[in-house]
């Protein structure tokens, strides 16, 4: 990386230590700096920009107060890591941020050796620490370890399964909260109130009663008591804090703190490494902060693509205006609402990334945005469900392998009309090996009444939306990161047949049988290869991964001698293992030749969507080379 | 059913309207019925009985005060509902309980129209509850909804996902915690001591400090206020009650309450109707209430086989003195622990289910019991192994589900070394479709990084165990609920060869691919065909799904015509399909039949293991039958 000639200190920092040695004048400096790298990279190659600028103080007090060298700093989805990755040997390299073979956008284990836990989803450093923190002490060794955890995240269920445990070991354990009040979009839940301090109504209603009942009694001093009592309410007040929550759970709590007072914050850090049982800091930060347009618009500037530094503007778009899947998708689901009232929207916490939010605007009492917990959106609405409800449950691939139990054993065994609306199916590019939405064809496949479909281009997502709402049972469709491949969708949008693909050539070398988002480039490789070298391909578009195209696949299969299946998905358990067991079942295997291609049966590192596709050779070139090297 | 001629009430209620109409009296009457009724029944089918005995009150409270013709119970887990069946028209069917195409151990829709949501694993009730109470308020109807819920489920993280959606929306519902402060074993986690109002040492010392430093500025009374505030800690006291946590969720707390009183429980739930937001009734209640056995070892009799009703005493066990697959688990984790100290044990609130009970009492350093969350089991688990520790997750394997993206993103991203060890693989028999674990291999063996095992007997499982920790990753062993087939298992404790199977016979008429439990019906199958039918079948017992013995399989394929492979699970997406996968990226296809045996693409309902492995033609006979009709 071409350093910066007016960056002055940071250049000098090669791990903690150098940290711990800098006044907390030159730290406040140095959080200039790094937050001028961040910016001008992040405008660069797009990343996390708002979620990193708000902790680029709490990052620098945590490595003046703790010895990072020993103690563990364990970052909750680590897209706020990269203050930490600048401090720890990392600017060097920091200009190949989230591009192939360089550094990553999260915290990762191979990447640094002051990276102790992998991450990118929500919600698991409480745990993690908990059980590193147990390790140490088994083994009888002494370091601190501390957790930094949104309250975004905390909404997630698993950080409350952590913190019930770590209070009830009494181990020391520090949990950072780091409280901007917001997840990805803006907070919600009860918890988000409480943790801003509104006392809830049931609070007050039993401190008046406690006030009036018990007060009163008290012998001798009870009415002026009771009178300054119904009068001090502000003063009591004060004692209702986001703390009680945390010491329910056995937790020490001390907060909030000005999250960007570095010398406060250091402080008390090393106050809080004195305390040997669990405790929770209450750090308040702003997302977003020091860089105007995101402090202005946050959630927009929470996971990012290039953008002018000086007026945080995007680009101009590309010229013919095409969408997005997810815009496709989100105003699809509004039309699709428009006709059928029983249509209501759930998403955890992504409104704007599942492209939700239109549909939150035109339809409110039927949208349900449910913070970071996949869990409970999933059986809350397989409840809505059993009611006559057809949700639409708008999640990322990657994030719904989270509600996995919930999908077999409250939608799927009961049979309800939950339909799944997977964004970021496939290769996602940047975000890299956590993000990517890989298995979601294999694990959803195996569960017995899913409907499962993956559609070409936009406009047959959006006929598979209207099939999903029309089959009764849940369904799930997955669709690619991305733009679409600009289709103009009919506006009748007619269904499917369920179980029925499409040829989308003919041929008599040989058939491609392709998935989603690789039924162009397969149709693509096909045309070429006819132009090219006279190979003429049939290419068929399997739409349905459940129920598969039964008759069309072993139609293909008596008139072919080779099939080539193309899927962006895992190999192991996907759609060409799901057109194999077709093949074994009917007896249709003998005489054939089946090439399979999809994800290895390895974690894909991070990378553009096209790099990646080129180096798995999953895209138009590596099917036209895999055609050829089997038709040698 | 044979309805015992001393029930004089029970027999009469045909639905919830019947129940009204009794007096409390009446109904305290049928409460002793309802219970005669459960322990004759459970102790001659098995089933879940100290939960059961737990609840009878409490469901006869519930049934008195709601309209349940238009309110909606939901029952969390649903281990506990059997008074709910006794009421709602089942007790002529009752003595069908848990037996092949009999009533339902747990509520299930199908089964009645009083189940509103049906259940088996914990957490959900809520998140149910709150979808229902949504999509009332949608239709603008007017009923109550009540979920039932344990003090042991609301350690599972979806709860709180749950409650915190339900505190913000604000909606009338109704959540009553059943608090008997066990879940399947003793409770665990800083929520269990908070219910039970110790008051934690944090929340103590804020009090003090408070009352120190705030009470004394008070004009005029401050002085005297601060003596009193320091004697009056008690009274004081008083304000800290369990309610505090549901109140910070914005829920109004009710409780606690005696669970056994029927008249007091029903008119609270009079006057918490009236409450138009959420509401969290805290009820006491005795898991194995009124019978002396269950109340004295509730653990034991959580979910219990037959005994005798006048004893509690199992009947005496069958002779030969064989162990089941959990009694080996428990006892080689112990041997090869006593070997490795990084070895260290986590149960998701189940020692005995999981038979790590003796580890928790020979290494209790070294024993984790987290409570009913699998996910944060996981990641737990994971935060140990950064550490140079190898966790044995011990955990059912149809509750492994809930644990999904944990094991994905956490575990085998990182390539970390934690074993899983899956207790009840394949079908469980009566706990039915909610508990079958029918989905692992395919689940599983999608992931990359991980290596994942099969026994066919107690030894092979122990030698499993070896090789997993010896394996330097993610690791999986799964294994059938119920007795072993009675081989001793070798001390010496030897891994095997990871991705190598065992020829167990030979043969030159086709081949049987085996892995698990269905190796020795296979051979079993062989042996009686060569001896009947002079048909002579090789037997392989694949031992590992992943990585599968290649060169083994692939030998196999070359000699044979046709392949017959058997698994107890999944069809879709399983070793079977693993195996075909191989045959054909490596061109083995041609030539060959490749016939699939496993569990059908449907949920398999309850009856015992035998039973339905008949009806799946799984067993012995129905993989001899698929062999002839395939031979012919």
């Amino acid at each position: 990386m071409n350093i910066p000639q007016e960056l002055e200190l940071l250049p000098k920092i090669k791990g903690p230590a150098d940290v711990r040695a800098c006044s907390v004048k030159e730290l406040e400096t140095m959080a200039a700096e790094i937050r001028q790298v961040i910016i001008s990279q992040v405008s660069q190659t797009g990343g996390h920009l708002a979620p990193n600028l708000g902790t680029v103080e709490l990052t620098l007090a945590l490595f003046r107060a703790f010895d990072l060298d020993q103690d563990k700093l364990i970052w909750d989805v680590g897209h706020q890591a990269y203050t930490h990755k600048l401090l720890t040997g990392r600017l060097n390299r920091f200009d190949t941020l989230r591009q192939f073979g360089g550094v990553s956008g999260f915290p990762r284990m191979a990447e640094s050796p002051y990276d102790h836990f992998g991450v990118g989803h929500s919600s698991t450093s409480i745990s993690a620490g908990l059980g590193i923190a147990t390790a140490r002490d088994l083994k009888e060794e002494d370091f601190n370890v501390v957790s930094v955890i949104g309250d975004g995240s905390l909404t997630g269920g698993l950080a409350f399964e952590g913190l019930n445990q770590a209070g009830d070991l009494e181990r020391p354990f520090i949990v950072v909260l780091n409280d901007n009040e917001m997840s990805i979009s803006t907070n919600v839940g009860a918890l988000s109130r409480f943790l801003s301090r509104t006392v809830s109504a049931p609070m007050f209603v039993r401190w008046k009663d406690f006030v009036e009942r018990r007060i009163k009694d008290i012998p001798g001093i009870g009415d002026e008591l009771h009178h300054w009592a119904k009068r001090g309410k502000d003063s009591f007040k004060s004692f209702f804090t986001p703390g009680m929550l945390f010491e329910a759970f056995r937790f020490n709590y001390v907060g909030p703190l000005d999250g960007h007072d570095i010398g406060a914050l250091a402080d008390t850090f090393e106050q809080v490494k004195r305390i040997d049982t669990p405790v929770l800091v209450h750090v308040m930060t702003k997302k977003g902060k020091g860089y105007k347009p995101a402090e202005t618009n946050p959630t927009y500037f929470h996971g990012v693509g290039r953008f002018e530094p000086e007026t945080g503007l995007a680009p101009k778009p590309t010229p013919g205006g095409w969408a997005s899947y997810t815009e496709v998708f989100g105003a699809t689901l509004c039309t699709l609402a428009q006709r059928d009232e029983k249509i209501v929207a759930i998403t955890a916490a992504m409104p704007e990334g599942t492209g939700t939010d239109c549909f939150r605007t035109r339809f409110p009492e039927r949208f349900h945005d449910v913070g970071i917990c996949e869990q409970h959106a999933v059986t809350f609405a397989a409840g809505l469900a059993t009611q006559g409800y057809k949700p639409a449950v708008s999640i990322y691939s990657t994030f719904l392998q989270r509600s996995y139990d919930q999908i077999i054993h409250d939608v799927c065994l009961q049979n309800l009309n939950v339909n799944f609306f997977l964004d970021r199916g496939g290769l996602v590019g940047e975000d890299g090996a956590t993000h990517h939405g890989a298995f979601d064809l294999s694990f959803l496949r195996l569960i017995p009444n899913m409907t499962l479909m993956a559609p070409k281009d936009e406009d047959e997502l959006a006929r598979m939306m209207a099939t999903a709402f029309a089959v009764d049972g849940p369904t799930a469709v997955r669709y690619p990161r991305g733009m679409g491949v600009g289709v103009a969708v009919d506006p009748r949008l007619q269904p499917l047949q369920v179980g029925t693909g499409e040829l989308e050539r003919s041929g008599s070398d040989g058939a491609i049988i392709a998935i989603g988002s690789r039924v162009l480039p397969a149709m693509e490789a096909a045309e070429e290869l006819s132009r090219e070298q006279g190979l003429e391909l049939a290419v068929f578009n399997a739409r349905f991964v459940k129920p598969l195209p039964k008759e069309q696949l072993l139609a293909l299969a008596a008139e072919h001698k080779c099939l080539i299946i193309v899927e962006e998905n895992a190999i192991m358990g996907g759609f060409s293992s799901a057109v194999l067991e077709l093949l074994a079942d009917n007896g249709a295997m003998d005489g054939l030749r089946v090439h399979r291609m999809g994800l290895p049966d390895a974690f894909v590192e991070h990378g553009t969507q096209k790099e990646l596709r080129t180096l798995l050779g999953i895209d138009k070139q590596g099917i036209k080379q895999r055609v050829l090297d089997v038709m040698r």
